[in-house]
């Protein structure tokens, strides 16, 4: 089916569609409503993208992503380097930075581990991760990774490979979300937060 | 709230998420995909949207979105001069052009009659249309406007206005949509559907 704007729209509307959340009517919308905004939208996005893609990298220590080696939480000296905190990806990182309750470093692993899709140690940053745990004066690694069968599996992984160093390893509390309503709870997570259960 | 990736980072997904259908959430997923795939679709991304930026323009007959004025559509020599289709806007357009249904020209307003937004008849191209009926070779005037109030007063006006020149002036059909039940159709579309009732 040909674009009725030309070839030039069209390519932008086909790219558009490969965005996440998008597909290739949410992405003619937004490329219009670009288009309606030329200087205010579309030109400053085209320069932006532009901007990102000749200058973002990966961070060499932890694998954020960014526009400086090493990042600025990596190179930030008020960071806590005792403190690692282990991640899936750079989403997981951002939200935990947005979140603003964590002070220490952190490790980027780029997947967790999963049998089904072939992803083994050597695909992830654990090599990585080990080299840094024996340099630094880290005391504490903290396994942020998803409540998931994969996520527990890379869990139980590293901290074998972590066995034996002296360190402290971690991993996520589990229990009821706040905001969450008992009645919409799956049964893993209601016995996960009753096996949780504090003193009041 | 700072965006851990740095300013370039924060600054696309800022834009991003000004796109109708994302969000911030959203426009941060997309920036981590695209930056996940620098070479094979942010850099591309990049450079269509600055060729779009460029070359986009609105053709100046029916007011279509596209890179060559006039567009595609009115310097098609096949396409049927005498029949011109009145929309709202360029999506309505596509949308008819993707449908594949008529083969006459367009004429896109560019919004419609609104009492509460404040448009009136000399924000529209309701001027243009009146000159284009009057020039060519035109017998029928389809107004293929959105079944709202905004867009029956504004059919109603073009209607009036396009008296006594000896056209024809229609609109679309109204009824129940392909694939549509009875159960979830509203009122007002199931009394239109049984006022165009046919002969089976």
């Amino acid at each position: 089916m040909e674009e009725p704007g030309g070839p030039e729209i069209a390519r932008l509307i086909a790219l558009m569609a490969k965005l996440p959340g998008l597909g290739p009517r949410s992405a003619r919308r937004a490329v219009l409503a670009m288009a309606r905004r030329r200087e205010a939208l579309l030109a400053p996005l085209a320069r932006a993208m532009a901007d990102v893609a000749e200058r973002a990298k990966l961070c060499g220590l932890c694998g954020n992503l960014g526009t400086s080696d090493p990042c600025a939480i990596c190179a930030d000296p008020r960071r806590d380097p005792s403190a690692l905190c282990v991640v899936e990806d750079v989403g997981d990182l951002w939200a935990l930075e947005r979140a603003g309750v964590f002070r220490g470093r952190y490790h980027v692993l780029g997947g967790v581990l999963s049998a089904l899709d072939g992803v083994g140690p050597q695909a992830l940053r654990i090599p990585q991760l080990e080299a840094r745990v024996a340099e630094a004066g880290v005391a504490e690694v903290i396994l942020a990774l998803g409540a998931t069968v994969d996520g527990a599996t890379t869990a139980h992984y590293i901290a074998e490979r972590l066995e034996g160093r002296g360190l402290r390893v971690t991993s996520l509390g589990q229990g009821v979300p706040v905001g969450g309503s008992l009645d919409y709870l799956d049964d893993g997570t209601l016995g996960a937060a009753l096996r949780a259960r504090r003193e009041f």
